[in-house]
């Protein structure tokens, strides 16, 4: 292994639990050191800080992986899994859900790495090119430890291109009719296709959030917008929803959403195939209005530079949330987009509200679910927004 | 009613939804109006903003009660009450729970009003001298409403003493012999002394945190830091916990929460009446360690003046409770200090990891439930901070 270097005073964020060293943090740029490999970090007075893995490519120089002085060896991945494992076991039980986020990247102490468990089937995502080169060791591993079925690598995330990456997907063990798994997640059935399927094949990380929403929908008319594969809506129907309208601009999702809700047995729902903006805004013309409203849009900026705009698209569709949402009724709204604080999104809201002419009380407000860990020393791992108003005018 | 008038520019925020008036902001400060009286507020340029409370003897002059032109009658609360009603009777139904907090005060357009229902019982406070003089009438309309057994009120608060009013307890309408009640809340059985106990009784505002940990609970060796009323450990033995160690200051809080644990038939339990540091720094020094840790404090700070202080004693109690959590366990920890906010609160956890040397990954974080809504608008409406760590080392 190779020793780095940090320059003055760049150990301070590294000391507090930060596993990133941006390349201008570096004493001096290494040139004979391939993407990937694995490097010792020492601070400029050479006092050890870890190991980690380098990547000429990226911005990002080293993602630290150990503040030992150990290599990502078979042994060093099966401690990291098991310790990743132990938490979601003691938080699932099989008889509640058997998917979840088993890494969650740097939040488990393995940066770069994400590992999703659908049933028998596990899904990797490599965003660093010392975790894309130790793909081969890690399905031994998790092979090992938990017998899937199937290892499907999803590497199609435009930020590995940030690496220096290329994009693809395959089948790494097992057979690929095993793609298809059938998840369940209390007391509701998912078919998923974690092959074809968007990002890993399903969003779990909205479970808790979901879960929530049936406290509102006993006899509820519902709309939930940009709906996937119908999470919130099935949710609503199974805590009694009288309805549910599901809005997407996908009709593969919609397909998805369809399945599911068959698969549920749930019939009481209407799809529509359309922008989500669009149908809202003739829904307010012509004067709809539910008991719960639902809004869980993807991220509406990848940048800071976007948070404007970002902003404001919040506040619109919250605002058309808002008028569609019955007196006495329930918005629950949720924002993914990283950079977007969560005093931000709330504000856009209240803007929303004020706009709309509603009071609002925010009833519940939460992040990310049990298996997306955050690590306070890292507020990059921290992304999801949710919150639940009972709204009257 | 009589009109007062904000000055120049004061308007804005109370426009945004705040409720509160404070002197310095009103264009002058009438001689001729009592303590309590109902008036009419207009922006500096004669724009009718709404009705309100007035108190010369408060920094608050007004407690906005209405947008409208409206008197506080009979149809006015029973109105609030409705609406506050309505959102408890959607949230909890009557298997989940009996006991909730029915008007949060400023959060449930009642301003300086607090009514907490246990089972066939209501505790009233009242904050303000508006509230205060109106307190028959607000006995009536929930006597008509919900028809108590007992309505008791608890106006002991020194936040009372702001408002030039008097602190005293009473027994208002019922038998005094119906102020113990038993309430229920997911599966679990308190008694409750609405007369003697602490506040109004029992601390409703930790519900579903306490439910929470129930997660981490099977098995574990649960240690319950200022306990109070058991509520944590409780749950943590309903959730399968091997045992549990209760450490509060109180007797008497550990006499209720051994009534409690026993009515509920749970065994595996100890009591510890004692300094909540010095318990902790003498089970640190004896090397225990405990699956979960649970650290639920009183307010470190009643001011903004103080908060360097209570962010001192958070760090030390966290290091502590980390210090005795297990490798692989859980530390849940809270804080209702309003002067601290979530940002301050989760630092001071982070530095006390790195002092207490171990990793922590925020699993869950949480503030208050249903029925303790937040308004956006007022950021004072806000307090309780709750947060949970899967600990490493």
């Amino acid at each position: 292994m190779q020793s780095l270097y940090l320059k003055p005073k760049e150990h301070h964020r590294i000391q507090k639990g930060h596993l990133w060293v941006f390349s201008n943090e570096l004493a001096s740029l290494p040139r004979d050191i391939a993407s990937g490999e694995t490097v010792k970090l020492f601070t400029h007075d050479k006092k050890f800080l870890g190991t980690g893995f380098y990547n000429p490519h990226s911005l990002i120089s080293i993602r630290l992986l150990s503040r030992k002085d150990e290599e990502p060896d078979k042994d060093f991945f099966l401690k990291k899994f098991r310790e990743a494992l132990t938490l979601r076991e003691k938080i699932y039980n099989s008889d509640e859900t058997n998917a979840y986020r088993l890494v969650h990247g740097e939040s488990d102490a393995l940066p770069g790495l994400i590992v999703d468990r659908f049933n028998k089937a596990i899904v990797l995502q490599a965003f660093s090119a010392g975790m894309d080169i130790h793909l081969p060791l890690i399905c031994d591993v998790l092979q090992e430890l938990l017998q899937p079925e199937v290892i499907i690598v999803r590497n199609e995330s435009p930020l590995r291109e940030l690496e220096g990456l290329t994009l693809y997907k395959d089948v790494v063990r097992g057979e690929h009719s095993a793609t298809k798994q059938t998840i369940h997640d209390a007391g509701i059935s998912y078919e998923v296709d974690l092959f074809e399927g968007q990002k890993t094949g399903f969003f779990l990380d909205q479970r808790e959030n979901r879960r929530v929403i049936r406290k509102f929908s006993e006899g509820a008319e519902v709309l939930d917008v940009f709906t996937n594969d119908g999470g919130f809506a099935l949710n609503a129907l199974y805590g009694g929803a009288r309805s549910a309208i599901l809005i997407d601009a996908s009709k593969e999702a919609l397909q998805r959403a369809e399945r599911n809700a068959e698969l549920n047995k749930f019939s009481d729902y209407s799809l529509v195939a359309a922008d989500a903006f669009d149908t809202l805004d003739q829904m307010v013309e012509s004067k709809e209005e539910f008991d719960l409203v639902v809004l869980d849009p993807p991220s509406f900026t990848k940048s800071r530079k976007n948070l404007p705009g970002a902003l404001k698209a919040y506040k619109r569709l919250n605002k058309l949330g808002l008028q569609l949402t019955r007196n006495g009724g329930f918005l629950a709204t949720a924002s993914c987009s990283h950079h977007v604080s969560e005093e931000d999104f709330l504000q856009s809201v209240h803007q929303a509200a004020l706009a709309a002419g509603c009071q609002l009380r925010l009833i519940h407000k939460s992040s990310q679910p049990f298996d997306h860990p955050v690590l306070l020393a890292m507020p990059e791992t921290s992304y999801l927004k949710f919150a639940c108003f009972y709204v009257t005018r």
